[in-house]
């Protein structure tokens, strides 16, 4: 397929990494909020589309999971959207829980300064007892 | 850096791939809209944070560029922020213009279904016009 055709058509032509893998973007669809990013390979995508449940690929457990398959925090999906170069993945969800493993509702609860990182946002959850550490 | 601290704390520890970048999410921070996704090194964070433009590193020109130097379309930054891992930047930026160099606001125009993609936004602009092509 063209670049162009990539870029403004309507088939989907995934520009997957050298991995096989596209990074996907999860959003909360009723509050804008960025959630956190991990990655998808092509069956990954097509789970998160059946199912309608936020579907990953871990690199270091090299395996498909589906998020909240252990917190029961399950991200499911709105709709999936890709971008105009078709290698990155936005999924608008409704979020039946805290995306972030370390107790956060998002993973980007901090900002970033010259001089350092900032906590913004109040720990909604205690991670030890949601997954039985 | 442990991990515990990479995720916890307030010291700046970027986990930058083997290549030495870090995606980085431009979000409209009125509109809550996820614009684009992009890749910096840590040069380009540095430049955003200290220009308060959003700059990005280009794999394909081996340089750093900062968004709207061509089109006019310049991405205030508003707030970094970084996630848990440390391994993906969220600007939230105040928006002078489009940001897809393909005629819409956000590059994820499109959604994604079992049989191909759908255009859900409307153009906004015309690149041939602005980029002189």
């Amino acid at each position: 397929m063209s670049d162009n055709a990539r870029e403004t058509g309507t088939d989907l032509d995934l520009k997957l990494n050298d991995q096989g893998l596209i990074p996907a973007i999860l959003q909360d669809h009723e509050t804008g909020e960025v959630l956190m990013m991990a990655w998808m390979n092509r069956d990954a995508l097509d789970r998160t589309i059946e199912s309608k449940k936020a579907t990953f690929y871990s690199r270091s457990r090299d395996k498909t999971w589906v998020k909240g398959e252990s917190s029961g925090h399950i991200q499911e999906i709105v709709e999936v959207r890709i971008d105009c170069d078709q290698d990155t993945v936005l999924l608008r969800c409704k979020s039946h829980g805290p995306a972030c493993h370390v107790g956060y509702h998002t993973c980007f609860y901090r900002t970033v300064q010259a001089d350092g990182l900032s906590i913004v946002e109040k720990p909604v959850f205690d991670p030890d007892a949601v997954y039985k550490k």
